[in-house]
C-alpha cells in the first residue's frame, strides 16, 4: 500500500476509468481505445487479446480491467493533494485569554488528486484548523469575514453564554462581508465539539465553514487515556464524501503501533448518516457529544447522524492495515474502485 | 423575538424571496424589482445603489438582502396560523371507560403562513388531539370515518391485545368511508407512544392522520419529575418539514424558567431521521419508545429514526433563546432564512 | 391470515393494481375494465355499480377496491416463491477443520410472486446460506468465483487475522472470473456478523452476495437462552425492500409459542437506515455487532443502519398475528397494499 507503485496520476486514471465504463456495457469499440491507457494490467489484458476489431473482451479481460482500475486507487493511496484541513491551531494569549483568529474565505479545494472544487474555508483548511482547549479556559475567537456573504461561528455543543452562541437575528447580528467579530466565552463543558457557520449553514457549511472544537476535561478519565487522538470530520456536502476534507485515495491513514490505543472523535457535518465500519477490531463507545456514555459499550459499525459527535477508543491488537470506511457502501466504493469516505488504520506489528 | 417588529406577511416575504433569489444568481434586474419590495433593510440596500440598470448589486448589497430575509423570517417567529394540533384531548367518562373521539376527514391545514395544504386529521388537528391516559386506564377511542378511504389506527407502542391492533385483515377490516369502528383496551405499558393510520399509511400518515398516546405510569418515577412536559412530534410528508404541524416560523417556542427541568417527549412519524439539536444546554436521555433507558445519558445531539419515540429532560440552566432544530441543514435552513424544523427554547431569567 | 384464501396469482394483482391505479386517478374508464377482476370483493364493488359508462365509481367504491388490494397481499402471505435464502449451511470437517464451500453465481430471484431479478448469489441463495459456527473453531471457507466479474469474501465483524480480511489489494489479490480461494482462520470473537463481497461492493452486494456468519460463544450468557433464534437480513438493493431475500407478500412469518423467547438477529446490508418495528410486544436488546450491551434496553423501533447488526429478545407474551415492519412507511406499504419489509411474528395461544 503505497503511492510508489503507481507512476500515472489520479487524472489519468479517471480518464482511463470513462474508457472502463465503456467496456462495462461490453462495446467492442473498447479495443481501440487500450492503446491509450499507460496502466499494466490493461495492457496486460490488452496484450492477450487478438487484433480483430470485432472481438468483444472476454469477462476475464474486463475483470482485469476493472480490477486494475481498483488497484491503482489503492496503490495511490494516501494520495498527495494541495492543503491540509483540521490542522491543530495555536492560540496566542492575550491578558490570560486563548485567542484564534478564523479568517472566512474562498478558497479552491483539493478533495481528491486533480478534482479541485470551490470552498468556503476558514484560514484556507477543510475542514477548518482543528481548536483545543481546557475545560475552565477563556478564549476568544476572532471571526475575519472575506466572503461574499454574511456569516457568523455557531459553537457546537459549548455551553456558551446566550449572546455567544452565534444565531443571526436572534444572539447577534450576522457579520458582513469585510467586517470581524469576536467571541469571547470561559469554556464551560468538556468533550469534544464542533464549530460552524449558523448563517445560510445548509450552504455554508456544505461548502466548509466548519472545524473540530475540542475541549480537554479539567479532570481526565484514567480510562480514557490513549496514544493517539484522532479527530475524523463526516462530510457529504459539495466537496463530496470525505473524512477531514478529503476523498479516497487521499485520505489520511491513521497509523499506530501495535498495543497502542487510539481515539477515535468522530463528527458528522454533512447532512447524511454515516455508519463507520473497521475492520479487524472493535471500538469502544466512550462518549456522545461530548457527554461520557454511563458504560463503555462495543461495536464494529458506528453510525454517526448529522451534528452528532461519537467518541471511540481502539485498541490496536490486530496488527495489519485495515479498511475503514462508510458502511454506505456507494460513499465508499464504485465500480470504478473505492472512493470517498474510505482510509485506513494502519497497526505496526509490535518488535519482539 | 417578536413578531410586533415585521409588519409585512410571510407571504410578501415569500415573493420577496423568490426575487432574492434573482439577486443570489447575480442578474442586475433584480434592482429594478426592489422596489416592490417593502422590507427596510432592503430598502436600505437599493437606497445606497446608483439608478444606472446596469450596476450589479455588490457583495455587501447582496448579504443585506439575504440578511433581511433571514431577520424576517426570526422576526415573525412565533408566526400566527390558522389551527393548531397536538391539543390535549378530554376523555369524556362512561362507566369507568375513558372515551375519546377522533374523526378523520380532509381539511386544510396551514403548516406555515399563507402556505395551506390538504390534510387528513383527526378532529382538524395535525398532529391529531393528544391523548393522555394513566397505566391500567380502560380506554375507548372512536374511530369515525368521514375521508373518502377506508383507514384505521393502530397504537403504535402500546401492547393492546391482537383484536385491538389497527392492522386491516390482520386484526380488523378496514373502516369504510362513513363507517365508525371502537378500538377498546386496558392500558398495559407507560410512555410516549402514538396512535396513527395504519392502512394505506404511507399516504394516510404523510397526510396527517397520526398523533401523541402518553401513557402516565402507575407509579411514577422520582427522577424524571419535570415542571414542564412537551410533546415534540417530527414529520417531513405532504406539509413540508415540521414540529408540530407546523414550519418554522408557525412553530411554538417552548418557554421556561431558568432552574425548571423541561421534559420533551420526541417522535418521529417521517420518513427520515431528525437528529434535533439543542443549543446551550444538553439533554439527558430517559426513555426509549417508552421504556426506561437502563442508565441515563446525555447529548445535545439526538437522532430520532421514523417511529422512534425519544424522552429526554433539559434542566434549564443557562438563560436565553436557544435555536433548537433539526441538523440535516436542509430542513432547517435555506438561504432565504430559517425554515421547517426550527423552534427555540426560550429559558427566563430566574429573578434574584 | 394464510394462502388458502385466496386462488388468484399475485401476478394477476398486479395487473390488476395496474388497473387500480386508474380508479385513483378517477377516471371512468376503470369501470370498463373491472369485468377483468377476478377478485370478489372488487366483483362485489362492481355489482353495485350502475352499467352506465359515464358514472364515476363513488368513494365507497373506490374504497372497497382498494381495500380488496390490500386484503389480497394480506391472503397472500406468506406467499410461495421460488428459491429461499439464509439456509443453514452445514460444514463438513476436514482433519479438524469446518470447511464452508461458497460459489458466486449469477442466478434469477423470485424476491416476490412474478417478480425475478438477476441476482449474484452464494450457492443460488440471497441471502447467501447462513454460517453458524463456534468461538474457537477452525474455519475455511472456499469461494469459487462463477461471476463474470472478480470478488473476494469480507467477513464483517469477525476479527481475522488480517490476511484473511477479503479486500482487494490490501490483504489479497481479487479472486478473478473461474478462480477459486480459500480463506481460514480460528475465529476469535463471539456473535452476529456478516459476510460479503469487499469488491465493487456496492453492485455485488446490492445484487445478493451476503450473508449471515453467526458465532456461538464460548461461554453461552444465560440471560440471552431463547426458544427461537431468528436471522432477519434486511437489504434495500436491486431486489427491492427485503426480509431475508423477499418482499412481502413472500417474506417468511417467524412462528412461536406464547411464553416462548425468541431471538432476531438484525443485520443490514442494505445502503438505508431501517428502523424495525414490532407491534404488540417489546424488544429487549442484548447486543450490537455481537458485542454485549452493558445492560439490556427496551424499544419496540429498533433503527438498524446499514453494516450494523443488532440482537434482540421478544418475550412472547401476547398471542395473536402481529405486524412485523420497516417503519420507513414507503418501505412497508403502498396505496395497493402492504408490501416490501414487512411480516409478522405469530404468537400461537399457550394451551391451557
Amino acid at each position: 500500500m503505497g503511492s510508489d507503485l503507481v507512476s500515472t496520476s489520479a487524472g489519468s486514471r479517471r480518464e482511463f476509468l470513462k474508457r472502463g465504463t465503456t467496456v462495462a456495457i461490453g462495446l467492442p469499440a473498447v479495443l481501440s481505445t487500450l492503446g491509450a491507457c499507460s496502466d499494466k494490467a490493461a495492457e496486460a489484458a490488452q496484450a492477450t487479446t487478438p487484433a480483430a476489431p470485432a472481438a468483444p473482451p472476454s469477462p476475464r479481460q474486463r475483470a482485469d480491467l476493472m480490477d486494475a482500475m481498483h488497484e491503482k486507487g489503492v496503490k495511490a493511496f494516501p494520495a498527495k493533494t494541495e492543503g491540509k484541513g483540521n490542522q491543530l491551531l495555536k492560540p496566542r494569549i492575550e491578558k490570560g485569554v486563548k485567542v484564534f483568529d478564523l479568517t472566512a474565505e474562498e478558497i479552491q479545494w483539493e478533495a481528491e488528486p486533480g478534482r479541485k472544487v470551490k470552498a468556503w474555508a476558514y484560514n484556507g483548511q477543510v475542514p477548518g484548523p482543528q481548536i483545543r482547549v481546557r475545560q475552565g479556559d477563556r478564549v476568544r475567537v476572532n471571526l475575519i469575514n472575506k466572503l461574499p456573504e454574511s456569516t457568523v461561528i455557531h459553537f457546537h455543543g459549548v455551553e456558551v453564554p446566550n449572546d455567544q452562541d452565534g444565531v443571526p437575528f436572534i444572539t447577534q447580528p450576522p457579520v458582513k462581508p469585510g467586517e470581524r467579530y469576536a467571541y469571547e466565552f470561559t469554556v464551560p463543558n468538556a468533550g469534544s465539539h464542533m464549530y460552524h457557520s449558523h448563517h445560510n449553514a445548509a450552504l455554508q457549511v456544505g461548502q466548509g465553514l466548519l472545524g473540530a472544537f475540542i475541549v480537554e476535561p479539567r479532570r481526565p478519565v484514567a480510562s480514557h487515556r490513549a496514544d493517539l487522538d484522532y479527530v475524523m470530520v463526516l462530510n457529504d456536502g459539495s466537496h463530496g464524501f470525505t473524512l477531514n476534507g478529503k476523498s479516497f485515495p487521499a485520505t489520511e491513514p491513521i497509523v499506530c503501533q501495535q498495543g497502542q490505543t487510539v481515539r477515535i472523535r468522530y463528527m458528522n457535518e454533512g447532512m447524511m448518516i454515516h455508519p463507520m465500519h473497521l475492520h479487524g477490531m472493535h471500538m469502544t463507545v466512550i462518549a456522545k457529544d461530548g457527554w461520557d456514555q454511563p458504560a463503555p459499550w462495543k461495536c464494529d459499525t458506528l453510525n454517526i447522524a448529522p451534528g452528532e459527535r461519537w467518541d471511540v477508543l481502539v485498541k490496536a491488537s490486530n496488527p495489519g492495515t485495515w479498511a475503514f470506511h462508510c458502511h454506505i457502501l456507494p460513499h465508499a466504493e464504485s465500480e470504478h474502485g473505492m472512493i470517498g469516505m474510505v482510509t485506513a488504520l494502519i497497526v505496526k506489528p509490535a518488535t519482539v
